[in-house]
């Protein structure tokens, strides 16, 4: 999407490839919103620990990322030797996918790549369709997030308020991102409406990332506490919810996405507001029979006893703030611990549809549809 | 309640009176959680100011503030001429009026005491009038709250988890608190139960508040991310929530409160999860006939755009900070704004019940039982 630094406007994807310099280039988010820079990673080493180290985060980002490092492993191969080849992709592929070891995402692409590699029948060849393989992949990432946007395009009337969770945005994919992809395309038909941001505690990727996103593009924004959109309901200012998921059960249409995300769906049916989650195919998990069975990620206490970020005044904005100023504060009383999980489970009676790059669903119809949606089981 | 302070645990009070050096003592509660101080207000335009620079607030306890500011500035009259006193008082009066203006607690608390100074005949008579006032008021406020302990006392078994939001403890009165008194009653029968403090973002005053308080009194508890509540709502962690009121509509049972006690209603109804309000009767609002009439404050956009606390690693749990460290940091993206409604309105259909000085009530229940609850209107 669209950045503007010094005053001039530029398309950018979150993740691309330098061909000449064989490197990954990467939208810095640790630093995001306090600055905008983008690191090279100039081996699959860095490549790895770019991964690992949140310089890139998202499902569909750390996708791409690992499959451009893969194609970056291979290319920096020299020599015709195809048995050390093979070899030496193998060392890429195992230390990208240790980079997340919990991430889906970096192995299915991963073997995207892969498998598209096996038609070559020299180390050049090989290389060559890695690099093929891993654009596509990217591509497809982007198409996707798009086909979600040309679908969700029909809930977002002009007027409308419109209420996020998290960052299910472009950052956290190649481009356009999930979430964030009706309000792109309602914006690129001249639609108006306004987006509330739940500042999404702990982390405050709603405040951080998903606020920086929306004031780039131009998107009439406000961030707000995350107990405060109850109010907003009750008083008729929230039309519409979007969210993003990490993991959506195919099976049975619940979502697993950022701790908030549950609440906001018990207030929207209270007030009969319509509760969409947009969706890539990449988060279904046909597996799992039930919610209850997905794993909550129980975090850090610190991340609830305390924030991130600059020192200031609270009566000031300061647009130009030097990111190497980030400190974190504790803010709780120094001898209370925190209960910390990291993920919620909505179910789909709360659920109004599913975005997906297939159309509008009903969480009962994933299952209906599977094969659509690129189910490869059985039963 | 009890405070240890060097390894030495005492008994405070939020606000007491110093008869021989003419004094307020305050709890400094702007340097809570982080240190303990008791702040003397030296004379009535100290405080006054104590007031207004926040080092006291709650409903309660800004009442018996007042209360007390009033006996002292009369009893630091020299003389014996009552149309002086007279005049001074009123000084006095309009002084302590003026610090907090749109509260109507500390109006309530001086009109009791300068209702009770008129039986005296001398100014020396007055002056001992009005310091007994400020006593009874004082004592009224910690017997309200201990009645609130007692009808609540039965809501308590042994093995629950009980949620709050913001601070309605004793920092907000003189001492027990309107929602913790029921629980420290149980602590007090030997009931053993956990509680989970909403850490009520933008001002925190759960994480660092509250949590000061069952710190202190050695309740087990934990600092929640407030979106976290609905999440273990949804896996049976939480049996009962109670809440304070900032004002309870006496016609509807409407309750305004801290922004996102709302939120919690709702989920709580979902879950068949009790909802109790806990309330002292100067908070009931006999005048306004809709929920809808109670203006929402909207608060300055620097609280959800940033946090206050101080500088320190997340990783470590530092138990002797520095308050002066105290620090604000900006969060959010620096070109977004934010929307800070204070407060919200919980609707009667989402109160289980409210937990009065006389009992426990159904919201609707308030109209009915007005006489005995203070209620001076006719109709």
């Amino acid at each position: 999407m669209n950045v503007t630094v010094n005053g001039r406007t530029r398309h950018f994807r979150t993740v691309t490839f330098d061909v000449r310099d064989n490197a990954v280039l990467l939208i810095e988010q640790r630093l995001l919103p306090h600055e905008f820079r983008i690191f090279p990673a100039r081996d699959f080493r860095q490549t790895a620990r770019a991964i690992k180290d949140m310089i890139v985060r998202g499902a569909g980002a750390i996708g791409a990322t690992a499959a451009y490092g893969l194609a970056q492993g291979a290319r920096a191969f020299r020599g015709r030797d195809l048995a050390k080849f093979v070899s030496r992709v193998e060392t890429v592929y195992q230390t990208l996918k240790a980079a997340r070891p919990t991430a889906v995402d970096p192995v299915n692409a991963m073997n995207f790549v892969r498998e598209a590699m096996r038609a070559g029948q020299t180390v050049e060849e090989q290389q060559a369709l890695a690099l093929a393989a891993a654009e596509e992949f990217a591509n497809e990432d982007v198409r996707h997030c798009a086909d979600i946007g040309r679908h969700g395009l029909k809930l977002i009337r002009n007027g409308m308020s419109v209420l996020t969770h998290c960052n299910a945005g472009w950052l956290a994919f190649v481009d356009v991102g999930s979430a964030t992809a009706p309000l792109y395309a309602a914006q690129a038909r001249g639609r108006t409406f306004h987006v509330y941001c739940d500042e999404t505690r702990p982390r405050s990727q709603g405040a951080t990332l998903t606020a920086w996103e929306l004031a780039q593009q131009g998107v009439s924004h406000q961030i707000i506490a995350d107990s405060a959109a109850g109010h907003l309901m009750q008083r008729g200012k929230i039309n519409l919810v979007i969210v993003g998921s990490d993991r959506t059960l195919g099976r049975t249409g619940e979502v697993a996405n950022k701790i908030g995300t549950y609440t906001q769906a018990v207030l929207a049916r209270r007030h009969g507001i319509p509760f969409y989650v947009a969706i890539p195919l990449s988060t279904i998990d046909w597996n799992l029979r039930s919610g209850l069975d997905i794993p909550i990620e129980e975090r850090h206490e610190g991340e609830v006893l305390g924030a991130w970020g600059l020192a200031a005044s609270p009566k000031s904005k300061s647009r130009n703030p030097k990111p190497d100023n980030r400190i974190y504060v504790r803010v709780a009383n120094p001898a209370s611990g925190a209960l910390n999980p990291g993920f919620d489970v909505t179910p789909p009676d709360l659920i109004t549809g599913i975005i997906t790059p297939v159309g509008l669903l009903k969480p009962r119809e994933l299952w209906l549809r599977r094969r659509e949606l690129g189910c490869a089981l059985s039963d």
